[in-house]
């Protein structure tokens, strides 16, 4: 794939991804993919990450059920970040809220939450 | 300051900034940022980041004037990812695009530009 050669993954294999709600506008998450699991994304037309943390594949939405439908792959002029329009399934964060970005900083170095949580994430994340 | 507590940099110290034009929603480019770069972007209302490349500290448009005036920071879920919002004087991208995000994936992994030029490149750097 031509524009693959455009991409720098860093020392580990990964770029991050950044993931916007295509009719919003709306920035949903930011998540890291090596280069298998951005052409799985590709194929599939769902998003797919590698986690650093469980060291592991995953799809976005396959323990929630919340997942995101590709609507464009856009990369930055370095080639080390990319941006991807998706159709939001459901709440993108796993805690329950449509946004990873539900806070902000507020006065004095405090913080507020910005939006209302729209899903419990136990009831999420306890099925079997 | 308390939200800051909140935050993960990761083991040289960064933390990725995502810059969002706040009146249109458009994602202008991503850059990292260290905690002093963070602290210096609250006190001045101007973003501020860390070059890992070049080691050093940058103040966006501090070359080419196009700077950006913070207008909201969050963070995410994880702490891991911020997510500030701007208003950008001219363009964000060092070629001369709106957005460091003018390329996206097109028909069978090649590539198109998905946006006018603003400027020429070579007439904004070359200032003595």
């Amino acid at each position: 794939m031509e524009f693959i050669e455009k991409l720098k993954f860093n020392s580990d294999g990964l770029i991050p991804a950044i993931i916007q709600e295509e009719n919003t506008g709306r920035i949903l998450m930011m998540a890291w993919m090596n280069e298998a699991s951005l052409k799985t994304t590709i194929e599939t037309g769902k998003t797919h990450f590698w986690s650093r943390s469980r060291q592991k594949y995953w799809m976005k939405g396959e323990s929630s059920g919340h997942t995101q439908a590709v609507r464009d792959i856009g990369f930055d002029c370095d080639g080390d970040t990319l941006l991807i329009q998706v159709e939001q399934t459901g709440a993108a964060c796993h805690e329950g809220y449509k946004s990873c970005f539900f806070r902000s900083v507020a006065e004095e170095g405090s913080f507020r939450v910005t939006e209302e949580q729209l899903v419990n994430p136990d009831e999420v994340y306890s099925k079997p």
